[in-house]
């Protein structure tokens, strides 16, 4: 056996590969990756909340074919999770998005491209050519930028369109602000500058002369008008990631999105706001079945993945995990995350007597009323 | 008085068996013993569920003839408690399971002996005739071999069939995982292997594999028409261990079972389960009086006799504890065990105003309404 | 300044006492004194509910004229507080109860004398002539024993006595049975062995021979049918100690008491029963005005008596801090810990607006509802 | 950049400057600012309230013009921030309120001047004259002092009066009780001595003497009639500091006061006081727009105002980060906090969905019942 699959092999848990790339980064990039937003406690509760959920499991279910696999957007997934959209792989992997989206095809599962990735959209594509991939859009302050972003995305083979919508300015981020971490270079751009990245360093520049930093990032002035638009620019399906009331959930189910995902953008963006699993049920009663709903921030064993069924929820995304993975171990550290969460999803429904996803319930669950009585 | 009569002298509640039985165990046997599901949540669960509940304390009750014992399965008990089954006692003392049962006679209460002893049934018969012992049954690949397995149970003079229910495969267990505990051989198997037992060997060599292991015990097909042919193998009253749920709890009294046991496995199965105490009177209602209900999993001391009594249930199962008497100071620290348990047990009786198990009440209890009041 | 005057100078709260007495105590009288019973969830529990009430202070309240008086069974008190009944104060200074009721006295407090007292009745009566004393009565095996103390009792002056009705047994005390405590002599038994002190006795003995100790206090056989029986052994008020439901306090005012505690003995007898002030309400609405309502257990600053008269109680009992005085400073102690107490509870009356305590209602305090809001 | 500029620059949240003020301060006088009443439960429970509180963020808002201020008492600040009335800041800052005076008045918010400054009225006029100063009254013994005290402020540009209503007398305050902290001089009295700097010292004295101290302030005969002479010294709005109650809001309103603010002095009078913000929307509900609302306590981070800005309040009032900033940086850091706090809560406005304060509404909280479930 390889250094490699030895150290693999060690790791019983996601959360084992949280040493195993703290050690191989610089702290800077460390705190952009594992940071919060102002005091972090939603960072904390993200986690805590898939935690305090109790399962009801049921008994004497034959559950000899146990069959974990379901379909996001159509399309069949080995288990109900994709690859959240993060930015700058570079900092976990010099291969960065390449080397992840390789590890999430081998597992059998979707891969999304962050719009500031390091790695370019056709980078990607021809590294990871099996993979099922989605593109994040981070709207630009040149709507043709954006355009083009989208259009290369189609042309390059990505299937779905994530456009991300809870980021009109930057959350205010203590440990970024502490640290000199530089953003890396961006794949998807070449002469022109990222909304998003120029921002940040206006923010670092602002700050030592004591003015007020705005971290514009041009998607300020986005709204439910512009959807229309963004999704003549393609064929593909629209997600938006980011909701969190059921208000916005009517909002985009009435503007025909093909999923919501519920997230606070992994308590980067507002802190105090709640757990992406405390508001999933309301999310999910607001669509009521007119689009998919999936939920982001937080997953780290194959129960949360349970608990995000029977509360409706499609499937899940993972995030800083993922990265932790890459670093770790590339595609293969990669791989092996999901293969963790497989096992453990696969002897979460075994255990909850359910043989595949769609068999989970919210009976499944304790409900909170349950939980104080 | 011998250096054990001593040590166990020192004894003042069941814990302080704990760390004796630590320092004479390999810290593999120690983790399978001490571990549970997961992150070990419902583990702590367990425990704290019994501390957060409050007694209602009535007084100026003439206490003079306190009596704690009671019946289970209509034979006498000395206190309302049995020694749940558990596997491969042969880890806590060489003689096992004859030890266990010897110290449970002694005491007056029922043992159990699990389908993974380190002795068999026959030995157990031999060595403690004058328990009453009850046989646990895994189901395993042949049907063959868990009908010979109950046929010896009862030719051995062992009088109730124990069917646990939750095990349709292994919870994930990170402690085994890390380990290199290796099972050590099983009492009532001798040409065939036993599923259970085989199973968690598959499992340490797909980890390493990166293969997905499914730790099958072959009762992943087991269901509730089962139920009746597992009854026509005896004559023997049937017990379910592992009932979670209202829903279960009827199906079980509608299949015609003498007592179901509220449990979660010690915390071993899936992760995240409620605590036992705190689904019991959801049980006890489905149930309806038309069985017995019992209760395992973190009971410590002899409060949390008199909380499952007034919660419904007819009495409980007493498991860890047990293992770390009987590694502590074999039969002798069992009994040692037992009579703690009793002397809380008589205590916490004569102190709520109840001369027997029967006087306990729901109202000795505040109700969860009112502990948020 | 003396140095016994300063010492008691920079004790600025009852908690501040604690640490001085603890350095002048035997480690296994400390234990005695401090401990509760099983796992001393009660314990913490008595001291941490008086810490999660939340006043509602009203303002522009004319507070000139602050009088903190109030009376007990008719009787002026300086604040409405008076000193727990406590077994063998000699444990804490050389002249035992003696120092304490002379304390109460210069306070203006009653001083309530326990049964197992390390001075007798007519020492106590006789060294603080000036002192409010009430006499506690654990019944005895031999009922003209008991009958005697409370006629030596109404002889020497005391002028209501306290049954306690929560020992009919011993709690189940791990620090007394871990330590080598042994009960010192009791003042008001020269000839006839007392109930009480005589079982901790067979406890120890008992738990060596693994024998199942009982600790019988012959208070196992008293019921509400005695009460008649023990008023007519004098003309005193009769107050009931260790009324915890509403159930029983009903019987109590049935029964003509003058006067209920609530208590849970200090949290040293059985262990999971409710924090004093989470039942106080439940009792007060039960008695309804037909006897006075006082409460016990965790008092530890003025504001506990600002709580414990917004829920309906009369007054209230301070127990350990008064034996931490002692210890520090004998009856300068005491007077100390009195004083500190009525400066905290007349700035917590005038910070409510109330300028004395019949103004404090049930309104100065936010209703469970309103605190998880 | 000089190294002051250095050293505010490193600042990135208010509680950031703690440290550099705790390491400037003499410890007296440290744990005088810093402390509260009693135990300090509701000092830790005013900053921690505001950290429970959950967001509902809404998104796809077009927020590219977000204008952080308002109007308090119908003046315009840059954001819905006042300066809390302190006492003495001549502890952190040889300029004392002159100096933070300035820096509000950089950062265009309220400064108010207490009653107890370092620096008196005037000077604090001259010191500052491009502040909005409000004057903060604590009514003294004599009615000729207070209104002189009035006459003093509207005559010296002083805009509004803030009279403080829940000090009848001092709170009881450990750690001041431990110190030997000495009130330095105070500003706005030469040859009459301020009634609430005379008590502290009477209370050193008493204390030694074990007598009972009272900390009379002589606001202890203050009642809601004093309200309309009160008015009558001047024309200058009214604003009641320290309600807490429903019943003191409707009463308040009743009496024609311009604004009352929710407040419990900063934990330093009565302790088990709710946290402020716990109690805002009652109070709100009770003023029922008849007048403003404004809140104090615990105000830490922009999320903060956000906070309360959808509770009800109009605005909130700054406190013991102000000194804090004062000790670090003068004026400078008096302004550097102000604009940390304008950067997160225009960051925070933007991330909910609001252009500005009036954009919040309650439906960006989650409601306490949400909490729960």
């Amino acid at each position: 056996m390889t250094e490699l699959a030895e150290r693999l092999a060690r790791v019983i848990r996601l959360a084992d590969f949280e040493p195993l790339a703290r050690a191989m980064m610089e702290q800077a990039a460390w705190d952009y990756i594992a940071g919060g937003a102002w005091d972090e406690i939603t960072l904390a509760d993200n986690d805590a909340a898939w935690r305090r959920r109790r399962f009801r499991p049921r008994v004497l279910v034959d559950v000899t074919h146990v069959d974990p696999s379901t379909t996001l957007l159509g399309g069949r997934c080995a288990i109900p999770v994709a690859i959240a959209p993060m930015a700058v792989h570079g900092l976990a992997h010099p291969d960065g998005e390449i080397e992840t989206a390789r590890g999430a095809a081998a597992a059998g599962i979707p891969f999304i491209l962050s719009t500031t990735s390091s790695r370019s959209i056709e980078e990607v594509s021809a590294g990871a050519p099996g993979a099922t991939r989605w593109f994040q859009l981070y709207v630009q302050d040149d709507p043709a930028v954006s355009r083009s972003l989208v259009e290369r995305a189609e042309a390059a083979g990505y299937s779905a369109i994530v456009l991300t919508v809870d980021l009109p300015v930057l959350g205010y981020r203590d440990r970024d602000r502490r640290s000199d971490f530089v953003m890396p270079p961006l794949g998807n751009f070449t002469d022109t500058s990222p909304s998003h990245g120029r921002a940040r360093g206006v923010d670092r520049a602002d700050l030592g002369a004591a003015q007020r930093p705005q971290d514009r990032t041009l998607a300020d002035r986005l709204s439910w008008t512009d959807l229309a638009t963004i999704r003549r620019w393609s064929s593909l399906p629209l997600v938006l990631k980011g909701i969190m009331t059921a208000e916005d959930a009517h909002l985009a189910t009435d503007h025909g999105v093909d999923a919501v995902i519920v997230s606070n953008h992994g308590a980067r963006q507002l802190d105090r706001v709640s757990a992406t699993v405390d508001v999933l049920a309301e999310v999910v009663a607001a669509v009521d079945g007119r689009a998919e709903v999936w939920v982001d921030g937080g997953v780290r064993r194959g129960l949360d993945i349970a608990i995000a069924r029977a509360l409706g929820a499609q499937g899940v995304l993972l995030g800083r995990p993922i990265l932790w993975a890459l670093a770790a171990g590339g595609a293969a550290g990669v791989e092996r995350a999901i293969a963790i969460l497989t096992d453990e999803f696969e002897r979460a429904l075994a255990l909850l007597g359910a043989a595949n996803p769609a068999d989970i319930t919210p009976a499944h669950l304790v409900s909170p009323v349950w939980i104080r009585s």
